[in-house]
């Protein structure tokens, strides 16, 4: 449940540096570094390929066809934010394009995460401005009715508070809230510390049953063999 | 309800000039030029991206599984025409491949918009011939059923009448009836006026919400603010 | 019905340079040569543009959430397989990707085919290993459920048998049955023979309905024609 | 595209005797004798089982979320009618509930037809007004936005003009175009003229095959039988 | 982003006389109540039609395919208690049966809400234990991983805290929070106060556009009548 | 991949009696009983509640809008058989109506379980012909091109073979191929054996988790009560 008509411009954001750092490892380790959760639903895709990025949460609640706090979120935005906009309803108009990318850019915003349709996705896609939406639809929106911003949100299935770290890739988004955001950074440099051991040994031929020693298991669980 | 079995010769396109001139604006631009109307459903999505074309309708009523009337339709194309296709009923199929491109472009078809699915996308990429459609689907067609050519069709959600303007880009496709072309040119044009003007304000920092005057009407309704 | 935890290590593979051969004729040619059937559902997707390969089928049966057996199949890959995975149950997750993938690679498999997700997308394309999925997806798996190896399976829509040759590219996926392949590319191949001729006939203006010899059947079926 | 902002108060009903009549064949019958066309998308579904009523289309164009049009409808109800309510963008909220059922079914309304949601179902069943919608929500809509009344719209993928005849039942809605009514009541009265007579044969175990005669054809389709 | 392993035993229940009342104004009057917020989304459909209940919220997140904390929550249930169950990762699956059923309704739980699938719904209709899910299925499920017990949960898009209210029936499912209850009971009421005069109104003729007076601001915003 | 134009008489029936005592277990218990196997996906719904049934399957492929096999299947039904009805390419289109059912019916069959739409439900329901289906709608099919009877089929994801025992009833429907019904009715006899049992030790207040003396492997998976 949500209140709406109300604005916080105080929010406690996760310490910046971490939030940072979070991005290299991307959206699928950082995921199984939290313990395989924070994941917004996949059908959250990015506009274009190659992006990934991570940053601290600012937050808006949007109402089908109507993208008024998307003006009023471009104020509360900070260098290094993600603006995270959840609907009160599915729906897929295009909410964002170019002249509010060009703002949010300039506030700071790397990114806007978005449970619902954005436009101009040429012109994006140009600035380097990475969106990650439900859908792309020149559908625009009017300006009427009142939100919120920095409330906690449910953006494609996930609850994100104002402040989280969010990290975006070509695999998806996930959302770590702020205070798990150091042990899940530490949890992400120990996954990968080895991985390219695991490459190399997996490149010359190792097999995973082998390298992970999944063969007893395997047997234990009843797996037969068959000439 | 749609008449079967019949092509139409002779429509009334839209103004050639007019009709060519839309396309510079974009889909998003032309439907908020028009009052917000006039888009096909966000389904429907371009096979390559970068395309951004502008042309006259041709119409095509087609019976799923069954592309013969994309052989008569060919014959009715002029030079600017984009040959919107319609269903009879919901289907996925490949009507519409790297053949009937070659032929669709040699008669001077600017594009294709295709409530179906369409095959051949590779080589459709690299013949640069742009193809909205509903889906990408290897599976073919037969040619049994009749449909018509040149009647008014209802294309992902949108009334088309043959001679209507079709605008298509990456955030979709918008069909303006022809009589409203020129008009709708005139407001697009003017929409675009001072967008460069804009961007640079809020590239500099201003915000919408100044730029707009949006601060008192949101305080009307009621927003308020919490530090 | 599937018989679970059972790897069938010997499988009978379709003639190793016809399953090689099919790929130049791509999914859609191919699907036409045996008769307009063998194809996976449309919503299976390349994860990135422009790969086109064919191979033989090693297959596996996986669990919602559960990406065991991917590490098993990996054992019974051998140079020129593609791996084809069902799933008992719908399921987005995903289940495969860069360390799987370089296991793959090393093994000689030339694709994956999964009726789920997939992550690391970024990766697998920089590695040129392309995967046709259902979606894709950061969500991680476990390891603790037994599906089977080399067992027939329904994988999006189409029963693919271990051996069988799969041919895939931006069009979709089909699956020929082993049996079936040489008669299959000798059929791809004649389609093709003159297409050359036939490109070069309609980029010249020649209209499908006199190519085709179409104008006497559709009067016949009843077409009508006004000026 | 739709012309906003406008009520056309005099349309030209359907002969009211042949509106009334077609509901006793069902939509089935009606979009056969019709020549298999003017069905809505099978996604409409009637909130209630056993419902099979005809009329004259009254339309409205609605916007996503907002209702407000509904009560401007209702004043052009006159009794016969039923509401075809489409929509500018897809919306599944709750459009309409028991006391705009009330006030409708008091005009002589006999059901409405809408590509959005409906709520208080319960209660609208109990007063016997059938409704055949996309969605059952009990969200709500606001009163803000002018749309139309009485203009052509296009309904879950139709087209639908002020006047057509509404035939909807347990299998779906079909809209039959004013000007084809008598035809089409008089070719649904032929198809069901012997209806009994070949449910009776096809009771006493005669196959269609024979009371069809398609052994015939389908032999010199090829169809082979094997023991 | 949730809290995996645990089951909190002590929760604050919205007050039991309030919770019980909100049932007899269902989830249309109760939503718009609360300012328009707090609806599932409306995929979450009954299993049988005329089901109408509320009680407070006892959360439980499940994975997909694996009902063991369903046998959890069990010990939870209080005596007019809804059991909210919200899934990590979407899945369908028939979680819970007749077996379950028998369990909660000896424990005093009036509904079960889960965002995946139920089985044995011919049994629980008979049982008379209403459930709100998102599929039907006959797949079972495992019992092999922990998720955790009174933990706020998002379902089927609504954040739900334990303690919270639920109202359901034919139209959807609604969360009240518990600090919100009383003033929301309140709303509701008022909301209902006058509906049996404004039905008998809307029944004798009278237009809403004339009850609610709407007619000035349908000409403001400059509705046109054309005769 | 399908054999095209056949029709096998003679086919391998699952031996009656086990066939026609499945029904009573229903689809979840068997699918369980053969180890969670063997489910058509759960958008298979029936047409009307509370139907339980089981048979020999009898299948027949179709393509898109051609119900022309379903008149040559109905010629291989034996009493006691239920038709499977499987699709070349995904279609909603109305395949089977009061007619067919009447013959379906004349024959001995008890059923029809079908991969598109079916129509006349009403009159089916009256008839007690019960269907599964994955849609409903009112448009007709056309009598043109060949499919086959009684060979292996894919049916919303599940492989059939003639002759196959089907369970269908208000859960979905289950696939048990024949060589494995006798043990299927003995485990699904041996599960129902204590059903009664549990459900009053449940009913009478005992939970789940000392029932199935889950509290142990709860602990031991780290499962932590907080008061």
């Amino acid at each position: 449940m949500y209140e709406l008509g109300v604005v916080y411009k105080t929010i406690q954001r996760a310490d910046r540096e971490v939030a940072q750092k979070l991005a290299q490892y991307g959206s699928a380790t950082v995921h199984e570094a939290m313990g395989r959760v924070g994941l917004l639903q996949p059908y959250m895709r990015p506009i274009y390929a190659g992006a990934q990025v991570s940053g601290t949460a600012v937050t808006v609640l949007l109402h089908p066809g109507d993208n008024w706090m998307l003006h009023v979120v471009a104020e509360q935005i900070q260098p290094g934010d993600i603006v995270v906009a959840a609907l009160s309803a599915p729906n897929t108009d295009g909410f964002f394009g170019d002249l509010l990318a060009t703002s949010f850019q300039a506030r700071g915003a790397r990114a806007l995460v978005i449970d619902a349709g954005v436009r101009d996705v040429k012109t994006l896609t140009e600035m380097k401005f990475p969106v990650w939406s439900k859908a792309i639809s020149a559908k625009g929106t009017i300006k009427a009715t009142l939100g919120s911003v920095n409330i906690p949100v449910v953006c494609a299935g996930a609850l994100v508070h104002p402040g989280d770290v969010i990290v975006a890739d070509d695999d998806g988004v996930v959302c770590v809230p702020a205070a798990m955001a150091p042990r899940t950074l530490k949890a992400a440099t120990a996954r990968e510390a080895n991985e390219g051991e695991k490459r190399a040994k997996l490149a010359s031929g190792v097999l995973g049953l082998d390298m992970y020693k999944m063969r007893e298991p395997l047997a234990q669980a009843g797996l037969r063999y068959i000439d």
